[in-house]
């Protein structure tokens, strides 16, 4: 099968390096940013291209990895295309592309990516979606080849995922960096929280959260929890913060 | 060294179990509930009392691991005895023991514990303080043993870590239940959002949290912030976190 990838950030990176370690064919890599596409092409020794007339036509497969808002403009120069065209967003509607091009689908890998650290793609969710079942299908042979776990999800659940994935790993993100900021202002070391932090992900690896949640707002310990709210005195941000979750945390116990 | 263990909770096993895997000698447990003591009195093989009045006096050490608010009171009782009387709380100050006892400290292990998983106490940070320097001696002996990580830390940074581990443990888990939530009204299995939950912890074991979050906020993606703040249009309590949380995000931007 024929690949052209279109788009060099973290998903795209990620997904061209698990598909030349299972020897699929990557035949063109699309960037606005050339250096960006060199970059990668070099990697999987294909051509690189920053002109949208001049991706290869007769390619089988192209997969659109770029930020959502720029799916559509893409989508409409592979009017003409054979081959299936699938985006990798979380968000976007299967539609934007199906308007366009004459086979469309989707391949959403649930995982946050950074270029600077590998992940083992075999582990990552893939969620397909295709407006036709012989392109579910093949959809469903290069997903399963990349990744164990692979899920045909229509739109509506696809977008679902998502947003719950904004709350399981960006908020949670979050309340790291927030984390950081009380250590940091004290003169602590992010270091000395993180062992905390790799137990309590391994903890609902199985177990189910709300059967492991600990703390003062899960024991109802108004005495710990005034005293946090006072020490936040001088940053009504956390102090908002702190009483929005632990007020939601105790909604929990009802 | 002879340690008397009062508590049963979750502190009280783990910190049970690390003493005894280093051949350290408890001689006593003490629980309000008899036969919690007992049971953890059976697998340690010392004697196990429910009455303060019953307690050894000959101790070295006497670990206090209770609830916060019980902590004065059992000190109380402890107001005689030469040995060293340690509290294992994060948000108390050494003064609730040095106020009662003769020798008073702080030993604080920074992890979230539950009784249905083993964890490897020789990872866990162990914060330490007494009111002197051979008593501040004798604790950094035994936590040495227990842990690589031993701090040294007064009342008020202890207190400020363990308002930070609220944010970096229990309002993470709580946003992985808020995320199992969102799954399950859609008939969506946890189980689908676990690798990225791990990837999420992951990354920042080597990195700093701000230097890789990801998600609509940090892109301040304003299309995808509103397509979500609709889907949670039913539920105007996770509608606030998401609100609350994004905009505090885009905060760190500035």
């Amino acid at each position: 099968m024929k690949i052209v990838l279109l788009g060099s950030g973290n998903v795209a990176t990620h997904l061209a390096q698990a598909l030349k370690s299972k020897d699929e064919e990557i035949v063109q890599i699309y960037s606005q940013r050339l250096n960006h596409a060199q970059l990668l092409a070099d990697f999987i020794q294909c051509e690189s291209v920053n002109d949208l007339k001049a991706i290869k036509t007769d390619a089988d497969l192209y997969i659109i990895a770029v930020k959502d808002d720029a799916i559509e403009s893409i989508a409409d120069q592979l009017r003409t295309v054979n081959g299936l065209v699938v985006h990798t967003s979380g968000t976007t509607d299967i539609q934007a592309l199906s308007s366009k091009v004459k086979r469309a689908g989707v391949l959403y890998p649930l995982q946050t990516f950074s270029k600077t650290k590998a992940v083992s793609f075999e582990e990552i969710p893939l969620c397909i979606e295709a407006t036709n079942a012989s392109d579910l299908s093949v959809l469903q042979n290069l997903a399963s080849k990349l990744s164990q776990k692979v899920h045909h999800l229509g739109g509506e659940k696809r977008k679902l995922l998502h947003l719950a994935a904004v709350f399981a790993c960006n908020f949670t993100n979050h309340m790291y960096t927030l984390a950081h900021q009380l250590l940091q202002q004290n003169d602590l070391d992010f270091e000395i929280i993180r062992p905390l932090i790799k137990e309590t992900a391994d903890k609902v690896m199985v177990n189910l959260p709300e059967k492991v949640q600990t703390g003062p707002a899960v024991r109802a310990d108004e005495t710990t929890l005034n005293k946090h709210f006072s020490m936040l005195n001088n940053m009504p941000e956390l102090q908002h913060i702190y009483q929005t979750l632990s007020d939601s945390i105790k909604l929990m116990l009802k």
